[in-house]
């Protein structure tokens, strides 16, 4: 078949959007119609060629929501009609990972997915007899896609794809760190390092976990606004601060906090926010993707007394099992999205998209098809 | 009254044997006749200089066992003939740190133990009138200290003191780590970075809780057969691995180590023992101090993958509580400290012990007095 898509052909040019031929699904395979899709820092990250391991040409987008339109042989698990988000981080059920009951990072099909392929080791994308690379093992910037069946969460059908769509990526990534990764309890203090779309989330999942102060840092001060509409408590800009923003941030916390997040992939940053934790327990989150080759860094008297290092990818969240309690969270209305969907637009401006997100005038952008 | 103590009277010096003048215990203290005392790397580290906040003229030692002789008013929970371990991490069970119910990092007394000097700011050691300073709260290194009372660990009368002082210090950090800051689980692979007393100490503790492998890693060809003593199953000399040791150690554990342990303070190793750890939920704990100065660095993608870097002070016990649950465990025969012992002496040879220490003789040697 064939599909409209927003190609990267290689690194550092604008996406084209072209008509790409599309193989149907193999066994164990779903193909999908995309409705919607986010445009997330990462896939700028790979475009931009700051990835090492970018391939192209390839279809980019991870952050999707659509209809299950076939399945292919040996698929019991969603059926043409269900509405479904594709995961980058699948959930196999089966592998030593999932069944570890401690991570959701599922390593099924790692390999082939860190290739560009299908599980089976080929691409169903081509344009003009030339393999086109899936990324993420997702692609939803192509109006159609196909994904293996563990690497897609059925989700409820009254769900606008729209809005549904960033739970993908942004939204789990960020609830889900407070959630599953930090397990944050009813009282405790938080500091959220960066206000961008991830760290947005994370203020508003520790508010639907009653979290005591939610503490905002974040250099711009438009983003104070931001911070307060989801539930920000308090907020620090390191430029107005005198001193010593640590030392500043462990006093408005009293002794530090229980836990903090770096939502901003700096690390100077993600070392601060393990040193503005509480002496003895408090726990600092890495969320935010670094640049290739940086370095976090402390004094081990940090850890020996007591404070704790972690990190999280996709919020911790087991792709088929927790990703729709996010959405049913959404449409119960105890964490919000729609006010953060900043932009709209079709395939064909999916490039002003990055564009905003560059210039940091977007929380996030969606492409309806 | 009069105290036989050796007295660091300066830095890179050894300890002096001399009388040395002791008040009595004020309210809420206690008087202990110390019976036997551990000599730990710590207080080399200090005596060498090294430790940039140590004091002179002091009373080193921290890792005793004895006997209250008489206790100051107010004190309830210890009378005399009572059998004591001093406690360099005291559990006042009132503060803010001990009604977390997440660290055994007690802060009541701090401020003045830092200090050398009891709660109240002043010092209990004189000689021919001049202040002489306690030591990490303890001052075991005499054979009458005084005590506040929350930093007594009353123990069973049946323990030898010459074994049971060790629990004071390298036991209780040893097998604490496993159980109280890592919860090892039965059948969990583990690696140990360090086979002195501590890093033995964590082996017996990983052998006791049911660990699956417990590997053993050290630069020391002798030191296999100690760890084999202790419980290790698998010996790891990395001047005889080909190539990359931390490849070696995630290939021999399957994936990485469900638990890995410092107990070497070198900051290089703290990083292999991080990234020897499971993806998806493999944690390393730093006991060993480091140096001062030094600092520990790795990719945060080692964090984002599911690693979780943290470290432990005193084995995340309780100092109170704990400690006398370790001594049961010796005497019930769950964990052995006999073998571990491997020299005892007089206080006259204190020095002695500092010299085995430095040259690497001795696991651990004790002062009786």
């Amino acid at each position: 078949m064939k599909t409209r898509a927003a190609v990267a052909f290689e690194a550092k040019k604008p996406l084209e959007i072209v008509e790409l031929d599309l193989e149907g699904p193999r066994a164990g395979e779903v193909l999908v119609e995309i409705k919607a899709t986010g445009i997330c820092h990462t896939d700028a990250y790979t475009l931009d060629g700051l990835d090492s391991e970018g391939l192209f040409p390839s279809v980019l987008g991870h952050e999707g929501a659509g209809v299950v339109v076939e399945v292919g042989p040996g698929v019991t698990s969603v059926k043409p009609g269900d509405h479904v988000i594709p995961l980058y981080t699948p959930e196999c059920r089966q592998c030593k990972s999932c069944l570890s009951r401690k991570t959701n990072l599922c390593t099924a099909i790692r390999a082939t997915q860190g290739r560009g392929l299908m599980p089976d080791g080929t691409s169903r994308f081509s344009y003009k007899g030339q393999t086109i690379f899936h990324y993420m093992g997702c692609s939803t910037f192509s109006n159609f896609t196909v994904l293996p069946e563990i690497a897609v969460a059925k989700i409820r059908s009254d769900a606008p794809f729209e809005t549904a769509c960033y739970v993908g990526c942004g939204v789990t990534t960020g609830v889900g760190a407070v959630v599953n990764t930090a397990q944050v309890e009813p009282g405790a203090n938080c500091i959220v390092f960066g206000l961008g779309g991830i760290g947005l989330n994370v203020i508003q999942g520790l508010k639907m976990v009653g979290a005591g102060m939610i503490v905002g840092v974040d250099l711009n001060p438009d983003r104070e606004e931001w911070g307060r509409r989801f539930g920000m408590t308090h907020f620090v800009n390191p430029k107005t601060v005198d001193g010593d923003l640590v030392a500043h941030l462990v006093q408005l916390t009293d002794g530090g906090a229980d836990y903090t997040f770096d939502a901003t992939g700096n690390t100077t940053v993600m070392r601060q926010a393990l040193e503005a934790c509480h002496r003895g327990w408090g726990e600092s989150i890495i969320i935010g993707v670094a640049e290739a080759g940086k370095e976090i860094a402390t004094r081990p008297f940090q850890l020996v007394t007591g404070r704790v290092w972690k990190g999280t990818a996709f919020g911790g969240a087991r792709g088929r099992t927790d990703t729709p309690k996010v959405v049913d969270w959404y449409m119960d209305g105890k964490i919000e999205i729609d006010p953060m969907i900043t932009h709209k637009m079709p395939l064909e401006r999916i490039n002003d998209a990055f564009d905003l997100m560059h210039r940091g005038e977007s929380i996030r952008s969606v492409v309806v098809y």
